[in-house]
């Protein structure tokens, strides 16, 4: 492990970039790993490691002093005075460990004949991330990601998701309403329309494609004309929406129960 | 409307000091209610409003501008300029219009023969906010908040309530173990145990009293061992849990869902 402790380590200035800025994140073909949960997700999953990064007091945590063991000295290892450290850190409470990888690269978007979640204009980093962990959980394994949503790979994205992101298949900048009219089975939309559906009315046992919107700007026009069928979560209190996170969650889960039945 | 532009005006440190402390919400007794939906929300349940507050662009906008004409001269309303207003405001990308108003006094908690939500240790704000709104959209009026919550009536809260606040009964400090054990119904908590039961096994159409954990720490032993029925989620995909909001999500619209069968 080697010591650094000036702010004008290009490693230091690398890492800051990362945390901060999609932009470099974009430029360089990287992202941080924050946290020892994120790094032990991407361990079981083998997704490559280029470096970790442990605070000073990091060093003596029985968890992390395990995962360094555990990727063993192939990896390169750098210590960080907690003041540094939280200088590069991408999260307001740092968890003394961070992990650089590369951005994965870009999969060819061709014919899907499994369930598809569709989200269009889900910016808050929080409710993507998770999105992709309830999809992660429901068995849904692609999830595609029109303009206006949050970058995925983005540290708060990563962090709401626990490991989500390698298990999944997540495309992004994706032209949804151009692969949706590709799409061969229904495109469901959660929408208030008169001629709605109840989601309890529906088979939901062969796949579909759901598609979610954003808080306040919702499904854009253009992808809401791609759905066959707009979907109604009956909702009997007194306020009738959910947050998109929890939409998502109820409409994958009454799919899951529905699968599950004999 | 009077217009101010001192950051030394009395209301300005009132309102900054609103945004930014729970501790001082707590010693004012009054809160914010951020942008025109809250405010909406606000005045569709007839909460009393203190007083208003609009940036000096906030002033053109149509929609403000409606509810300042709905609210009346009745209630104070000033006009700060924007750089001001954002000084006070307590989200990142300021609405353009505040309201203050009394936190609700605490209510007596004597028994409840409907369904309940118990939330112990769920200390981010945007799962608090976002699990309140999902328990009004369910018909689920009580929710009784456990130590190591945030603050129901925080501004951030608030925002991600959507006027779930106007509509339920939240309880905030709640010995939530001593209450549970005077609670005649079944105690669901969502769990790993071996004897958890599957969500889509148990009948919810009675009212029960349901317990979920915040991320990490999960429910306390001394409220999980208040628990009747451990309850399982089951997960068909590669991830086994879900963030608490969508957990939530999952189980309330389950029983609403088998409410609604005939």
């Amino acid at each position: 492990m080697k010591a650094i402790s000036s702010r004008d380590n290009p490693l230091v200035k690398r890492l800051h970039a990362l945390a901060t800025s999609g932009r470099e994140r974009r430029k360089l073909g990287e992202t941080l790993l924050d946290g020892p949960h994120l790094l032990q997700a991407a361990l079981e999953c083998s997704y490559p490691l280029k470096g970790l990064v442990v605070s000073a007091s990091g060093v003596d945590k029985a968890e992390i002093a395990a995962l360094l063991h555990e990727v063993g000295s192939d990896v390169p290892c750098h210590v960080l005075p907690d003041s540094l450290f939280a200088h590069v850190s991408p999260v307001d409470t740092p968890s003394g460990l961070l992990a650089i990888i590369d951005l994965p690269a870009a999969k060819s978007l061709g014919t899907i004949v499994e369930n598809v979640v569709v989200l269009d204009g889900v910016q808050d980093p929080g409710n993507l991330g998770t999105i992709l962990r309830t999809a992660a959980a429901a068995g849904v394994r692609h999830v595609l990601l029109a303009d206006g949503c949050a970058g995925a790979w983005s540290p708060r994205v990563l962090r709401a998701g626990m490991g989500a992101h390698f298990v999944l298949d997540v495309h992004e900048r994706v032209d949804a309403a151009t692969w949706l009219r590709g799409f061969g089975g229904p495109v469901l939309a959660t929408a208030l329309s008169a001629d709605a559906r109840s989601l309890y009315e529906l088979d939901l046992r062969a796949p579909v494609a759901w598609v979610f919107g954003g808080e306040g700007r919702g499904v854009s026009s253009e992808v809401m004309a791609c759905a066959t069928r707009h979907v109604l979560i009956p909702m009997p209190g007194a306020i009738e929406s959910l947050n998109v996170g929890a939409a998502v969650a109820v409409c994958l889960f009454e799919q899951a129960r529905q699968r599950s039945l004999r």
